[in-house]
């Protein structure tokens, strides 16, 4: 165990790498942050929320010269990049944790038919660990490269993981998958329809004919399941600028004593609860006091309580007359979604303690 | 033909009744206006939007009792209300629409089921005519008593009609409805889960275990489908205050021959296009410029575009790894979604021109 | 009177010009719309809200060509356009409403000064009339080259007008305004500090050096004082698509026999009330029912409540410890603010009714 | 100096006592947190970002009997609560941390005058020190009661502090203080003008008349400037949840010689800048890059950059055809204008370091 880690923060200026910084900076673990970025403005003046960090932009070249020094580096940066550069970090001693998608499958082929291009880096595919920290805590302490799972994918992965590998689930029938993601999900690109003007009441549909994420979920849902999953993958961005709204539907082939309560227990089960259980993946289990027809609104997961954290609230519903699950999962898409599972993941590589640097409660 | 027509508002302090006032002010076959609420305030303090307006509050009881001056009733009120008055108003001959719950169901029993309560008028329910305009004109322009239909039912009907009813759609597959409405949607009662802090970033999901519109909707799926249809039905709150974003999944037997294109040639062919078509229902069939991983928000409907107009926009895409077919529904929840096509029925019920009082566009 | 208008819109592509086609299209009395762009985008992708409307851009250099046939022509330009093309139009017999800054000033060095290039039409400067209806309506109908007010400065006019004249105000003290803008009106540029995750629960100060709009406004308020008035001019954008909610502070001498009732009677006496008062300008008068310390926000203008019409709400209230008058006045600033007082401005020039097109109420 | 403090929260239902459980959760200093309140519902369903902490509301009764057992009292209560309780908790040896209103006057007729009530504990007011800690440091030090100063006060206070005592300020001219706040600072009450969909797209003004905050604004200016300083004092909730933007207008005798770079340099010198300077209070002062007349955002301080943290921004700008210093402030409401501040000002009592528990960033 090191004392003070070096860490490399590679594409610093996006949404992403702001808030990995942001994250690195409150880490007692942490002593030195390096944010790489083409910036034509300072970095204070870019991320005016880390005002004070006295942080500065460094050159991606330079990141590469001083890889000795750094004990990790991140990768915060579109497709294509992370592949190009991982494995000279690799080579000189710096772990790697990749938050975009370039290490999300082991099958290139698979990685050419969902980005477009060829694989840069076939030969590290097979170290890689896939870094949900809840489903693959043990691979990921022995990593020396982790794929940081896509944003849609870990609010999905952590929905269903519960339900997902039981008899009992229809395997004809499609999962349901609709999520809602803020407008930092869209990336900081500047463009008439991210105008504040044009989202502000608004929701923005996207990629309706196949969004990329399905075949890193469907294949994930594979392993837990042991067959085939076929996914209803539907994305959105919403009026709110942090937080993935997930949820899913998932058919019983007979719903035969199934119930919100039974629900409840077996994801309480799966994940947890108090000090025994995950830190970062709560069950919401309130019990409905209304009548039937009353409108309960805090009975289920609420998006905007996990907001600036890294915890991701899941709760659950039986609609009996369909023998359909419904599960809803709210996380920060760029804390639990990407940069605060990125420092669990870096938690477990260096083996501090897993939650340190994220424990603060959302807003 | 009356020249200009009086017309009551029972339920006129709530959010439905405050924008059917609104309509109303702005058609020109429209003498008078009676809105009839319990309300402490006086009207144009409860509705500072139509402040100079110069409507008064008067009680239900005095509509009841000058019944033979009104021509035309609209109840805007909880389920349970408009049973109680609707015979009373029909016998002394105004026409009834009610844009809430009680006359959506032919049967009783149904009533009875999904409201929990017995019907009180069952005599009025075989001359009820359900009102969507788009998909039974003729019998609306006969009819004395018109059920408006559920703000998220109308939206769900004119985004999978065009499809329902075909032989490629997988009848033992659910159609997966997902609906994001406004906070008007959810009444303007208060309470915390309501107060603008707890929404301002939030999705506020409800009613999992099943919500009342989806017998409705499968109900009228049922008619146009010539068979059952099941549907998955889910529901939330987003964080604006108008407008309903409604997606649906529709999964086929097979895909062979469906793109973009053939399924855009088929909602145009209809619901029509320019002067031939429906005035109140576009296709938004903009073409993809981008290559297949660009994002293009704007080839799908943009529900802010249609807030504050009777328009429902749809559009539609194919996502072929699954052979599901993807469509995009957005209104206003409280224009086409309630008092406009109220008034688009009234219009036919008096024979004016459907569209008059409601041609503006959306914001 | 002609029967029907032809209408051209230069710098159609923009928030204000779609602004101005929407209303164009709900007036009885225009015929044909001509908006003039350079946009790579057909007229309703570009502008979703009016899809279905068939219009259709064409470039200025066609308005140009065709002017003789063309009643009046709108300039929703930046600072520059108009001036260079009013004249021709003019010539060509059209009458011109520029809704932008070129004809605000009538002494070229002013324009100069403010907006930093020499005037390109001084000769026409003599003929204009700026175009406050509520304050020059007899002007306004004898015109033919109309300078819309800026969107700040009506909304700060209609504010102060009672008042300025008054021997009661202190002329030592600087009339405070402060104005928070809807983010259309920042304009349609993309920009990092526009995109919606940017703004989403942000205030957007800008130009405290001195904004464009202070000498605009002290020149009208020294018209209506009959003496320099001297403006403390604040203006910031808020997280909303529409609006502008204007305050201003304004200083008496004495506050003797000052009161909130005794301003109110004022504004009501200036803008009249009810079917003998100002159409689109209205006094919120409601009375305080709490005691001293309640929190009564229903007494203030509401800006949501003028959205989308050509209404200003005023209210006003009184500060006795520091003889302060405070004023509140909100209007759209697309519509209130630049479209709707445009096309009113073209209803006078026009001897049509002065509300044609314009009666609909805020949503 | 104790290891672990045990501290008490009274008025633990409010957005305020929310948030300051959120914060004590994350102080390594503090061992036990008593929330105190009268709730129906179980802490962690009122509270739902603070899942998973364990905490449980307690009575206030029970706060008092075990008052010796606490090193520290919070006070998060509407006026006239704490000022019936504090004598009791510091004669049992409690500290005594009031963020209301109830010891912010040493005058108990002004309590009288602005609260409208009889003050219940005149004897306390005397050792009361007023908690801003940047202007009071040492005095906080020794303190057992502290006034928590009001959200606005603070934010006022920080941004006009370098000013305000200097000989180049006009005495007669009122300092302008405009202050739009979130909807936490409403209050969590639900009543129908802060139902979301009321507010989603509007400015709440209030208070127009005087509000509470004012007198105690000029009461800290008047000990500042050594001289009778009058505010003119304008607050309105706007539709975000969380934050406090202020924008005040100084007036200047003579600007000579003034401009920002002289004005930055003055509040660089006051906050002081990096490790020497104040933690909490920073000065934006990057430098204006474009023209004249471009609209420059970054220069200013950005609200949005600091919820959620302690963080105070402050920037400034010259009018000079005004000879008006514009200052921007800008805090989150219930951190820095609360609860933040009272943790500093616990920091400073218990002799912790004074960031403890506050150094983390805003989102």
């Amino acid at each position: 165990v090191r004392d003070e880690l070096s860490v490399g923060v590679v594409g610093a200026s996006g949404f992403t790498g702001r808030e990995l910084c942001r994250l690195l900076l409150g880490h007692r673990r942490v002593g030195r942050i390096l944010p790489a970025a083409r910036s034509a403005e300072p970095f204070e003046r870019r991320h005016r929320n880390l005002l004070g960090s006295g942080l500065q932009f460094v050159s991606a070249e330079r990141l590469v010269e001083q890889a000795r020094e750094l004990d990790v580096v991140f990768f915060c940066t579109p497709a294509g990049e992370a592949m190009r550069l991982a494995g000279h970090f690799l080579d000189e001693g710096s772990a790697v944790i990749d938050l975009g998608a370039d290490f999300r499958f082991p099958d290139p082929a698979t990685y050419r038919a969902v980005y477009g291009v060829e694989h840069a880096a076939p030969h590290l595919l097979a170290q890689v660990v896939y870094g949900v920290p809840e489903l693959a805590r043990d691979a990921i302490r022995g990593a020396r490269l982790v794929a940081n799972p896509g944003c849609y994918v870990i609010a999905a992965l952590l929905a269903v993981a519960p339900l997902i590998g039981d008899d009992g689930v229809d395997p004809g029938a499609l999962v349901g998958i609709h999520a809602v993601n803020g407008t930092t999900g869209a990336g900081n690109t500047s463009r008439p329809e991210l105008h504040h003007a044009a989202v502000a009441n608004d929701m923005l549909p996207y990629s309706l004919e196949g969004h990329r994420h399905c075949p890193e979920l469907e294949l994930q849902l594979a392993r837990l399941a042991g067959r085939t999953v076929r996914v209803d993958f539907n994305t959105a961005h919403g009026p709110f600028a942090r937080g993935i709204y997930l949820q899913a539907s998932v058919q019983l082939r007979r719903g035969d004593g199934v119930n919100r309560d039974v629900l409840l227990d077996r994801y309480k089960e799966r994940y947890g609860a108090g000090h025994r259980g995950e830190h970062f993946v709560l069950v919401v289990d309130f019990p409905k006091t209304g009548g039937c027809n009353a409108k309960e609104y805090d009975v289920y997961p609420d998006m905007a309580s996990v907001l600036g954290s890294n915890f991701c609230h899941l709760g659950v519903d039986y609609d009996a007359a369909h023998a359909v699950v419904r599960v809803v999962s709210v996380l920060d898409n760029l804390v639990k979604g990407a940069a605060g599972t990125a420092i669990q993941n870096m938690n477990l590589l260096f083996s501090f303690d897993e939650s340190e640097g994220l424990r603060h409660y959302g807003l």
